[in-house]
């Protein structure tokens, strides 16, 4: 049975994160969610604009809905493609750019991150240092 | 007048459409709406991931909303054709992509059939194994 | 750590519960959602009224979110009570009369269910045989 | 100009609420808000049920949103009081019990603190050390 993200673990990954954006000089929102898709914590870097919160949330709550870096959906999203509307066909929006990540115990997926406010290159970078921080625990 | 899907019949097609899950080896959520587009009933197999649940659930809806194939939708709301915006144009969400059918008695529409979790093949396959089993009652 | 809720215990969950509602004379949806609140598996009776389908859902979902039977709140939430509102206080609506209970592992809270279509003293009496043939397994 | 509360002065805060809550056994979440009402930073306690965490949030925001105590709403909003029916008077609901406090820069509000998971008491306790560990900074 796979593990759970405690509120520990997850501010050490925020914490990680936080380093990562003022080393890259990015003001962002990072956001940790349990398996559900459930908020586990939060934290805005001084001067990352307010549109960035929801944002990082709902990246790492569309990776925690489908297993998935949420910039796999990108290309099968797009007008003639596939999946085209995905990202609006609930009632909660999923992000189909980068910056949202699965964090997974095992095989199993226990959450996910999102990571919002610089380009998506940094909004990844950042996510990549939470999910890891957290996955070496 | 038309008939009615039971609820046993919405089970024994649930039913079916597992099986055909496992043997393509897809995880996913399989859901039956009545004429009006209402919930009879929906199963989420093991490991299905959450954001599957709603758009199985909005897949059926749309097919029995319209009363054709979700996947019918797809050329005409694309950027430039006739009914671009038609999937947020009112407030629920229509899905434009394949996975939801109609259920027919006869020439009446009696319900729908929506299946999301896999590639759009596999949740079209599936949702015509519940569809068939469905009518076949 | 706690199991999960499999989805064929989900259904033999609402087989039993089926069973009940017919016992009772009573038309009803019957839901069962996972620990993070997200459905399972739903039924609705034949003959039972499309409302109850998201009652059904929100009385599982309740319980879930707050690891409580929904009629603890009842008392909590009336006009001079502590907790007045609370029902309207977030996004999705919480449900504060009966019919919906928490599903234990143990300690552990693994998910909920949610009955509505009768008085609430049989969708209690329903929802606590799915329950009891969950937690059997 | 009031200062405003940093993300470092945020967590610190939360840490003492964490600190708080564990002292009182209460399994909670735990947000600060800004002045504008958004997000700067909330934790989930471990164990602290996932219906907590849009509650805490709303607290918060509706501390900022009229510079009063949650609280301080409670008798107005009933019915036949004054502002009945204000706690959704918006698109977004306001929180009308204990556990939301403005916080204060001399005579400014530059944010907001809400604690949702255990009585009202406990959750005014916590927040009011969140408070003012923000405050002192």
């Amino acid at each position: 049975m796979a593990k759970k993200i405690t509120h520990e673990t997850a501010l050490l990954g925020l914490t990680a994160g936080i380093r990562k954006a003022k080393e890259l000089n990015q003001r962002s929102t990072l956001s940790v969610v349990d398996e559900g898709g459930h908020l586990i914590a939060s934290i805005r870097v001084d001067d990352a604009a307010f549109g960035t919160i929801e944002i990082a949330q709902n990246k790492a709550y569309t990776a925690a809905a489908f297993r998935q870096p949420t910039a796999a959906w990108m290309d099968v999203v797009q007008p003639g493609a596939a999946l085209y509307g995905l990202e609006r066909s609930c009632s909660r929006p999923f992000v189909v750019f980068g910056g949202g990540f699965p964090v997974f115990d095992g095989d199993s997926v226990i959450g996910g991150v999102g990571v919002s406010g610089g380009p998506v290159e940094a909004d990844e970078a950042i996510a990549n240092v939470i999910v890891s921080a957290i996955q070496e625990k």
